[in-house]
């Protein structure tokens, strides 16, 4: 098979380093070209010498970049780039993976209000398919452009999603108190991120109301029946990877009915044939390290005393499954590649 | 003023070391002694090395302490000690404060469920002063026997008194999801605690049932007009030390007249003679580490989308005000010394 | 008595609120007035929350301060500043603590070659005092400046002054391998420090020539009767405090008489009387941790397999011994307080 | 081909599980067998979650294993237990990889006084070669026992090699500074290691002796012309991987001469054909996080100053380069397979 070539847009930040160690170990697919306007010129190792010996790349700058020669580009940029350069690249005929937030959200209203600028591309919102596989896999196999879901949206979904599905909670009273590891903010000169800031720290951020919460609300209506009220906070814990849903909604009338083992049944029906969603036994309680540099999303409940609560534990890799490893994924299914091609490594751990 | 004389039950764990950190900055005490079965003989500063230069002061086996030389005692030992202790010291006027759980619950069956052991002492359980200052300051000032709160109930119960007290919010679906930082766990040696296992991780543990959560019930109970139904869902945090109660409830027909604003109004005047609460400015989120060696418990509130829940936010360092320095703080009220003696220096930030 | 009245020009930094939160304890101290550029008019405990309830202070602009109504001023600018503003403050009997590298360099050649910059203030250089009392204290109770040491030299000069005033090694081949939490970086907005690129690693940096190496030598020939031969490499820690100097230097032939206990009887008589100062049982090793927050230096010192080396091991805090406990011990040195006061607090462990 | 059959002795450790790990993406080897005691009968997804889904086995009793099935038995065990059981593999004709020191030391006197204990195999001890593949690489090809060099081992003969080989220093006051992350201690519960006692916080230890002193020592004076006197102070860092050598020596005439771009020059060249030994640009400092979960060690030297120390900087992940991944690459030696297979996937950064 000839490999898939591979274009990244806006290479400097964690979602591209992390993509560029992904697709170093895929054995289908030739990184052809990275962009960066600040770093044009420089080697690639030179930024990152992680990567020293795995490959041989300058960043270039965008403007000349021949992104015809690429059968997919990747979007790392911060929001509101994608938007101004996905249309050239989709009239082209070539794949797009926007690993930011410009084309995730339907309603261009909410987009705008929620990113604070006017949305330069509106005709291709709907063009864009939601890339959570496990949710939208056939489409993605046929999508030109795929929105990689954000990180925090991703187990949030996975986790909310067999519940919903099977009509189970009552959906206006869902809890996400969600932690992340400080790499979710990206690589920047922000004294906020800087390790005396948030090493031996813990706190709450956006809890008035955070950009992700549009897009998980959007998520879950699609999957409910009823109109989902969702209460979403999200945390930064002192560590570089790492995330951690816990979500809470109250039981309704059929869900009341399950025991926690059935409960549990539930999920793991309805992950059997994932290989990225893992649902853990009973009263096992998921850790972030287990899923370290992996493309895994691991999945715990438990109904605290029986009660009228169900609490369920979601934990992924915010750079791989939150981020460069479902991209990846989301280009296996999109080329007709073995889903777990290149994403299939071990986790790190310790 | 005399100095008070200060014994010490169990010295050797974090609770031990903080107590001997915040009682060496205490002009009226004299700690004259601290016992440990395993490390009789030893001076404390061979143990505790950064207590160098500040006592001179060895271990003692419990047995040949002369207790009686002692104002207070001071029990930092794990649970179960302190009830078959207790009642000697009690009976020769020693007052006594217990930072492990042995006398927090008023319900004794409950105690014996959730400890799995028969309480040894049951007779004094109706003595003992649960002792949180903020709510209980005049039962404590009287009392012989203090139990001094756990770590996870002591930011719980100061960030939703107000609200409960008020009769502000639904008491059927309280959330309180806990992050601790992991010298909560104890001074150990249990390869679950190494750097390795817990150092760039986070997890929910005790998601089933955590002993807290009957002492938060009894607490919130005791202020609400309704009986509490609560969801407490503990994590660990990959830092030594910090606490994060992040506490969401659906607010009631009162609530939901109130503006975020008058919420807010609500925490501010609740805590303004409070020396050792502080409620941040509306939008300011806590950070643990804005309370780190401090005995201070900071508070937030959001009402996110002027929707149906409020949310609190209460920080603490869990081994000071929820632990050692709200023992010392108890202490200062019994003996009638100004409450915040010994415990008002800075918190260290960063 | 009446209380020092202080000013602290450039507040925004580590050192800044260091020497805040220090100064807070302090009981013979009135912070009159701090200063910054940036945030003028705002108050100090919006920029750092650890602080509120113990300031009622705003940062202004540093020239809409009366600096006439303080006693002495501290420096806790970037390297530059104080030599601008020292003169005026110095003609008007201002007492002046730089805590940065202006005043450090006797040889103003060199400061400028390792500074990359011309002195503006070359005439009070000879006047400043190098503010290590340990070393210095005569010449800094009369001192109008004091230059207060940089974080590495202060180990640096404890660890290695016994050795080399007996004359115990050779000056050729002195290694300084050190080591500094990350908060010696200051507080800024630099990627380079952000917790995703310097937590879980470890570097040397600087090994080409780091600024702090004249100055060590500077003070090292001042005891030195032959000239020292430097080696110093400076690594980076991930941690926020800290500071770990390992100095090695081979055994002269006098030392080379000396056993290991005896080496360490040479160590313990010349700090014996100083209060920040410890030296540690001989085979016991420092903890930076042991420190935590605390102005003190622990020593100690090993001769490997009884051979012709001696290794030196001192830690510190780098914002306090290293930073603000040391210019306020100085304070304390010049204005004929009780060294210790507002110094003495226990470290911070765990 | 047909897959090398693998056993693991002891495969509840740190290099156990790396070592699983890193098999799990090796296409010729099947992992048959692995023998813990304390665990036999458990899943070993049980014991390590990170590894569900990658691996359908359960630790066995060592005595129940038919180790004859294995084509090599890695020995993951602490010290003392290889030396036990080698004899009978060897006699079977199992290759042996020995990740413990059992083997490592060839004066088995030596060997006792570091270890505290007699030898039980001595007359295997000269059949073992010493595993460090870019020095014995010919051995390794032809070796029935392997002893995996220590951690601190590897990267100080890879930094000091290309210097003695080339006769470049003075052999009488070598000095290695080391750093090492926590996992280094192993897998225990041992309070010294849980994160509240090590986080925030560095310290030296075995200043006096660490036993991998005599290691290095006869792995420096096998390439050396003269007797290597060397100090070796190894340091806890506050990470769960990485090792960080700093490494300086007196230039000797022959190396004075040469100016420090030729002395990287013979690095340089040494290395030019290495997979797994990257000699960074001149003025680059290698960072542990670099080689993070890779194979890799990546070393700088600087002479500073022009002056008469050179200093070498070498870094590995002591979990891969410094044990299971060395393990791996000796096997795919000893087995005629490609170096790189299954080691060659890239570092996790950040």
């Amino acid at each position: 098979m000839q490999a898939i070539k591979v274009g990244i847009i806006g290479g400097t930040g964690y979602t591209g380093v992390e993509l560029l160690r992904i697709l170093s170990q895929h054995p289908q697919v030739e990184v052809v070209a990275i962009s960066s306007r600040s770093e044009a010129g420089r080697h690639i190792t030179d930024f990152f010498p992680s990567l020293r010996g795995l490959y041989d790349l300058e960043f270039s700058d965008p403007k000349e970049i021949k992104w015809q020669t690429c059968d997919v580009v990747f979007f790392a940029t911060p929001n509101g780039v994608a938007m101004h350069e996905a249309r050239q690249l989709f009239d082209n005929g070539i794949k797009i993976i926007d690993l930011s937030a410009d084309f995730r959200l339907k309603d261009e209203a909410e987009w705008s209000h929620w990113y604070g600028m006017d949305h330069a591309c509106p005709e291709l919102i709907e063009q864009a398919v939601y890339g959570l596989p496990e949710l939208h896999r056939e489409a993605i196999s046929r999508a030109k452009i795929v929105a990689n879901p954000g990180c925090y949206p991703t187990p949030a979904q996975l986790g909310l999603f067999p519940l919903l599905k099977q009509n189970l909670i009552e959906t206006h009273h869902i809890i996400i108190d969600a932690k992340s590891g400080v790499s979710g903010a990206g690589r920047k000169s922000d004294v906020n991120f800087s390790l005396c800031e948030v090493n031996e720290s813990f706190k709450a951020y956006a809890a008035g109301g955070h950009r992700h919460l549009p897009e998980i609300r959007q998520g879950l209506n699609a999957i409910s029946e009823e109109d989902v009220n969702l209460t979403f906070v999200p945390h930064l814990v002192p560590m570089i990877r790492g995330m951690h849903n816990t979500m809470y909604a109250p039981l309704n009338s059929n869900g009341l009915l399950m025991s926690e083992q059935q409960l549990h049944d539930v999920f793991s029906q309805q992950y059997e044939n994932e290989d990225f969603v893992d649902v853990l036994p009973l009263g096992v309680h998921p850790e972030t390290r287990s899923v370290k540099a992996a493309n895994t999303c691991r999945i715990s409940l438990f109904r605290p005393q029986a009660g009228h609560t169900i609490v369920v534990l979601a934990v992924i890799d915010n750079l791989v499954k939150g981020a460069a490893g479902q991209a990846v994924q989301n280009m296996n299914i999109m080329f007709g590649v073995d889903e777990k091609v290149g994403i299939a490594s071990a986790p790190v751990c310790p």
